[in-house]
């Protein structure tokens, strides 16, 4: 496109303003626009073709933990809502409102989903009559709408997709068992294939899901320090079960309400990818996960193309046949210089430069886009060595994403150092909570910082709470959060 | 599940009330389950795989031919509406709109999508600028809503998923030739794929898009003799372009319009798909689109168990080492004969029986789901007997499907013949047709069938119109349709 063949502009430095680089970035590497639709915004095919390749990769892992995909109504009828109460209040200010059809106002106004926790209650009560009915378990890919006040592309959007699982189960057990499987599934993924590493815990009671016993989630810091929950698991007891009457009778002919989960993963987790990956030089996409892992570039004078471009075209062929995903961008009308920096810009793990030299010596030039290190390959080592980087780069930047937040966390006892942390140092702060939610509230107002999660393995134990310094009945993590 | 359990009970006969038929194959099978949502069904994991199925066929040869996916918002403003009339009109009655957002009554009221032609108008006017934008070739999976008032589980539902294509270019030529390389990808894909024989060809204008230059449509031939209307292309000429004004400064530095062109294909397919290959006894699938090709049953007595289950399960793996999808019913508190039932109700192509004598003997007893022949095949052979098999049934469901439509087709050249072929004798007339529209809706108005389409290759060419008996321009195909 036209556009693209305007010189790449310089990018606002994330240390300048780091929501201005996310915009820029995001907005160059056209993975989105924004939609005439307050809130909601297009995602062009760069951007989808990343959640596309996210689909692919959770979508394995659900069905390899037993999980089969269906597809729930996108309408949710007004009552439906009200049979739970904590459900309905957590989400009325949110909901979009369906009141008439061409001119005809409905008898009862429909709610377009912002979760289906209610509409799927009502059906598993219809599917579900016996122990051997149990477990249930379903996931469906869909679009959700939340309409949100304060909206920032993939992050927080008023229409974006996710996936929600949604189980029931015979005993109190198997669910959480399921909650924490699947908080494990999404660990891995993020972990392994986004290269992003998180923390997993518990949420504080005030944090939880409208309508769950416990949530659990996972969350990630980004470069500016301020936390993205990625993913959610939510334990919901039989609360979902007893108002939607999810009765089973059990072995034991007796007849009892199910034990219900659901979990969810949305497209936020791209805006958790960029901003954790991503540099001043643009986008960096883990190789696992990047839908072009590598370009080729024939570079040199233009009496030589003749020589180069075939031979690139034959690398592009090599490499593809071994399953890598490759692009090249032979265009005699852009320089190697623009090319440079624009595949640098969208993130892509490796550049392969040929020119008439290195043909002439069989040989090609390999550059990371993590380190910028160039690196002399000959061509009949490429396609093992391509192996190694791609490998090296994915452990990379998890190591880099890791130690980044390690820098910008540390533990705090007193509300000054909590204020400190995650304000001026930007980061999170692990401090003592006594379990009172006025503790939980003044933190937020004081400092801006939410209570992230209670992590499963805090490195280190508070014994004091950070705001009234009574005893810790919990260890949290705060931080400021998208 | 506890339901599966039951014996298969009765199936009402195709021929005794097919839509009862329908309804209770579709409901057997747990394809789908009503909603409580009027007009929306839900899809159930066995059918939600049909469409998984179809998806990934479908989303490899839109990607082939140089599509790629993206997604636009589920919303769209009133006045995007009101830029193209006759889209509108079409569109306003089937309309859910969205007045407010949680007590908020909204400024604009938003529809929510039936399809997307005026959403993507807009973006498409942002991102075209110049020659070198173009061809833009996108496509989009998506929930779509059209408030029907009949409706009828996958074949017309209020909310149903599909695709829609979208794509601009410069010139008025290639947005044809696209709108008709859309059309072949279709055909392609019903009669490949899903065995589904289609009638190609142009919408009378009464029945193109509201808003298309020229609609193109496959239409497929029930079991009962009614059409479906499989898939549609659309050339939109420069009507949406000129709306939305999608202008692009051409290649001699003059500002032109652009063309552009949609199409898409639906769940109404997976209704066709039953409704073409189905019998008395249930489902057929055709091989390469069903989720399962085969089912391995151990048989015989519960002292063999122990030899035969595991030698089962070891031809299960093997036929799945090679790419089979294949599944394995080895409970013990279910009959085989019970089992037989199901899965040719659930319409799997091939059935593999082992018993001890089988077992033996070093071979299997294998079952066709479509003409019911017992094929006895030495273990060592199976693995290519089953390759041959699936490929005899994949065209064998094919050709039972023309012959049938061949045999409930006709030329006509008066309303009484044509009364006859589309009501007593179930099926297709084709017909002369003088052009007018007055002619078409008395043809509607008498017999209750519909132009279906101008087919590209008319078996013959019919000189006068079947009403007024004036010279005909066009021989159309006419048929009750869903
Ligand atoms: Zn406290
Ligand atoms: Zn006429």
């Amino acid at each position: 496109m036209a556009k693209e063949k305007e010189f790449v502009k310089e990018i606002t430095p994330q240390g300048e303003d780091f929501s201005k680089w996310y915009i820029e970035v995001i907005t160059k590497a056209q993975l989105m626009d924004y939609s005439p639709v307050r809130g909601c915004i297009v995602f062009r095919p760069d951007g989808f073709e990343l959640w596309e390749a996210c689909q692919r990769e959770l979508d394995q892992r659900f069905k390899a933990t037993g999980h089969r995909n269906a597809y729930f109504p996108l309408f949710i009828p007004e009552s439906f809502f009200e049979k739970e109460k904590e459900h309905i209040e957590g989400f009325n200010p949110e909901l979009p409102w369906v009141t008439q059809v061409g001119d005809d106002k409905l008898e009862e106004r429909l709610a377009v989903r912002p979760t289906s926790e209610t509409i799927i209650g009502h059906m598993y009560s219809q599917w579900i009559q016996s122990y051997r009915d149990l477990p249930l378990l379903l996931n469906q890919w869909a679009n959700v709408v939340r309409w949100e006040k304060r909206t920032l592309p993939f992050i927080r959007t008023s229409e974006f997709l996710w996936q929600e699982g949604h189980t029931a189960h015979a005993t109190a057990q198997e669910a959480q068992e399921e909650t924490l499987r699947m908080l494990d599934v999404y660990t891995e993924f993020m972990e392994e294939v986004l290269s992003v590493p998180v923390i997993r815990g518990q949420k504080t009671p005030s944090e939880k899901f409208p309508g769950a016993v416990a949530t659990y989630s996972i969350e990630a810091m980004m470069r500016d320090g301020k936390a993205i929950q990625a993913g959610t698991s939510h334990n919901l007891g039989q609360n979902f079960a007893s108002s939607f009457k999810i009765e089973f009778l059990d072995k034991d002919n007796e007849r009892k309400l199910a034990y219900t989960t659901s979990w969810g993963m949305s497209t936020r987790i791209l805006g958790a990818l960029i901003m954790v990956h991503g540099d001043d030089r643009g986008l960096q996409l883990p190789p696992r996960i990047a839908p072009t892992q590598m370009m080729v570039i024939p570079i040199g004078p233009a009496k030589m193309r003749e020589h180069v471009v075939p031979a690139a075209h034959e690398l592009v062929a090599t490499l593809r046949q071994v399953g890598y995903r490759v692009g090249i961008d032979d265009r005699e009308d852009v320089s190697p210089g623009w090319k440079f920096n624009e595949y640098e810009m969208r993130g892509i793990p490796l550049r392969i430069e040929l020119g008439p030299r290195d043909l002439a010596a069989d040989q090609v030039v390999v550059v990371r886009r993590d380190t910028g290190e160039k690196i002399l390959v000959p061509v009949q080592e490429l396609v093992e060595r391509v192996r190694e980087l791609l490998d090296v780069i994915q452990r990379s930047l998890f190591d880099r994403a890791r130690a980044f937040r390690e820098e910008h966390s540390s533990p705090v006892e007193t509300m000054e150092a909590l204020q400190e942390r995650v304000r001026e140092a930007r980061g999170f702060a692990l401090a003592g909570w006594c379990g009172d939610e006025a503790c939980e509230a003044a933190v937020k107002e004081q400092t801006g910082a939410t209570s992230r999660n209670i992590p499963f393995d805090p490195p280190v134990h508070q014994k004091t709470c950070v705001h009234c310094q009574k005893p810790a009945t919990h260890t949290v993590w705060f931080g400021r959060a998208y």
